[in-house]
């Protein structure tokens, strides 16, 4: 798809400068050929200007003077990057209708402009909205609902009784609803504790791939309006995330756990169950969340990195990191005693 | 469904007190409408009691003084709750039979009361158990056998030669047998060590989603009876695990650990190859395992979390932890001369 | 499969002394039985060279001394073991053809020595190369290229526009080519940035289970020849690893992250976004690498496990770590002014 750069800028609303001109696609602006949109992100970067074979590229105004390039204007070159990128590159919607290899339950409900791939499996009392499509090999249980113009991609599996809303996005091997871990110790064996809640997830969620929310127990597992989660993560049964957070890959999260709106949570990190975290809070890579947090702020856990021969040293006195403080109180005392 | 409570109180073998009621099923306490059967497990919440909309209570004897509300009696409430809980929520037995759609050798043994739900594929040589369920696009590998009343959701895979006992749960995306990570270095690149072993799961294990099981390298690896597993668990090539331990999600453990009976996993340990944990050992979550543990008790690692900024002041120092020691250790003995 | 020792030496192109006998399968040598060959790679274990049942052993020469057992010599007993495991232990070459219930687009390629398992999926300009085999339940997205020989387990899905090169092996629930993580705040939430790269994998290049690579955003995520990845492995967007790298289980590689040759990754490992770590690195199990690595070596964070109740004490004492050395110099400064 090719669109005049005047034509862009006014899809996007910014202005541009420079001579006008066919932009093909998006490239990373030190990659970029002709017919390519490239972007800036910071000043550091602005020597790029005057070297890039880009077409155009998306900038600050401040960062252009001096560059002769064809560029839109913009305070947030990456955001605008983003949409002329979804602009160049529009998403082809499936053909819908069922493929002949699917296998529909009678009473299952398929809107239709709904998509149903190859070997699908949508199950009795389920609901596909009106756009949605339902990936090669995916098993959508009894009773699921799932919203408009959602996109589950191959190999999903979506438990009974789950329900996903308007224009979200699962990934490839991602499990809704598997039953919670809960058991009691029933003398020497565990009884295992019905998970009788489901997974309520809003609109505009996206959920990479291998990622899994299991079912609530007595309620449900509530995933907010518009929360993005990486892949591989795992979501414990009861845990309400709040609208708008962001956790990258790895993490793990325990049950019962309640994050509040506009959370970032960098990669593998954990939280303990039945915890909180309010809104706006930040936690860095590989954080241990042992307690709840009740002031937005950044948090971490985790030690640096070194050589391992020094590392193993350091590693070793952590062990005796009380004793330490003892003596160094003891030491203190004595001293001051003295002088 | 719906029972008296004087009935239910029959079949847990509790004494009850209070007027007979309808109970239709189990709610939180706090969330309790009438009709519900509600618990509490701890002295702490003894004043829900007065308040609670539950039709009834599960509670223990000495935490009921003062309250109106029918009860069950219990030292255990939890327990009782969950079995209340599975009577008032009986597990629809799948139809037995085996789906049109699904895919069967022609030498696979299926019994005649279990299923075989669409599009899962069983391989020859395979042998699905009476009562057992095999969900929607699993795949049972060759010669596989399963017990009875197992029940394997959907997009489960299971290897060639793997066991499978009775009334195991299988969550949608396991993995069960996959080659072990084996390579031996030859020459500049790396030489697969062929996985021979099987992978062998006692009765009553239940699995989480996104789990993986390696298969043994000569010998088996070996899940035994009663053992719960979390989702996105990985189990390394010849693991044993002993009876009714449990482990929680995100725990990755290495190649040839042998775990003993009853331990309990806190979510996302580690487990370092070529060790042994004995029996009853409880590690609490996000710990590395770095060395056998060969007596019972419980263990941990990691460093708590902090604000960043104070975090990032005390983890630079980690780094310089050697030098502290010996610094303390010069100033200690100076100290001591000169008094 | 039984060959005679004589036979096995050469074929495997070693020295053999002894009588020669019979040789049905390898086994561990402390399991051994008659007709097995087994092993030892270390002088410590020399011992059970002379109580072991197996037919013959691999061995170096100097551990034979007295020893009457039959033995292959060899400076790499581990190599040959593994290099007769595979011999004795042939991977029976599926079938070739396409299963009835595959459903394979019109205008896919599957090469006629090549094999599409039950309920596999096949998508539009899809190549599938001599003798490489697609396991049931796989997907295969459109214009996907998979080279010869290669070896995709069932429940695996391939996103469209990847490649993947000759004798792979991909285990199931792996994801390869879902989207990254990329989004940028747009007012009060967030617009996802278009995923437009692919994956590229090289061959000889080993997979395991539920692992999930992500494809690039502007550029391709690159996997060079013969690395082998682990289960349950996390590779972020525009990640680059270089040849013959090995990562154990459970590591999360975020975003833009480039890795080189020959590095060895123990479990668990994290790495940040946007750094380069250079050939030769080894990393230790549940490492944080939270900067760039431009030598060779090996590297550790964490911290070492212990007893709960003496953790607890050492780790309240992390969060005062800098104080504790601030107090420490003072101490020292007082001292020296004092003698």
């Amino acid at each position: 798809m090719a669109i005049k750069l005047s034509e862009l800028a006014k899809k996007l609303q910014c202005d541009f400068v420079g001579e006008d001109c066919l932009i093909e696609n998006v490239a990373d602006i030190n990659r970029a050929e002709k017919g390519d949109l490239a972007f800036i992100s910071n000043v550091k970067y602005q020597s790029s200007l005057s070297v890039t074979k880009a077409s155009a590229v998306i900038s600050k105004q401040e960062w252009l003077q001096g560059s002769t390039v064809s560029a839109l204007i913009s305070d947030d070159p990456r955001l605008v990057f983003a949409k002329a990128a979804t602009l160049l590159n529009p998403v082809v919607a499936p053909s819908s209708g069922i493929a002949t290899s699917a296998v529909i339950a009678p009473d299952a409900v398929i809107a239709d402009s709904a998509t149903v791939d190859a070997n699908a499996v949508i199950k009795a009392g389920a609901h596909i909205g009106e756009h949605s499509y339902i990936g090669s090999g995916s098993v959508i249980g009894e009773n699921v609902s799932i919203g408009q113009y959602s996109y589950l991609n191959a190999n999903v599996t979506v438990y009974a009784n789950c329900i996903i809303g308007d224009e979200c996005i699962l990934h490839s091997g991602v499990v809704i609803g598997a039953d919670g871990f809960g058991f009691v110790k029933d003398n020497d064996a565990y009884f295992k504790v019905p998970q009788l809640g489901r997974v309520r997830i809003a609109n505009h969620v996206e959920i990479g791939a291998n990622t899994s929310i299991d079912r609530g127990a007595l309620q449900d597992t509530i995933i907010g309006e518009g929360v993005k989660l990486d892949n591989q993560i795992q979501i414990g049964h009861n845990v309400e995330i709040g609208e708008h957070t962001v956790i990258s890959a790895c993490t793990c999260i325990a049950g019962t756990v309640k994050i509040g709106k506009f959370c970032l949570f960098g990669g593998s990190v954990g939280v303990r169950d039945n915890i909180e975290i309010t809104d706006n809070v930040m936690i860095t890579g590989r954080t241990l969340v042992s307690a709840s947090i009740l002031e937005p702020g950044s948090y971490s856990s985790s030690t640096p990195m070194d050589e391992t021969a020094n590392w193993r040293r350091n590693a070793a006195r952590f062990r005796t990191l009380d004793k330490m403080a003892r003596k160094l109180n003891k030491l203190e005392k004595m001293l001051s005693e003295k002088i």
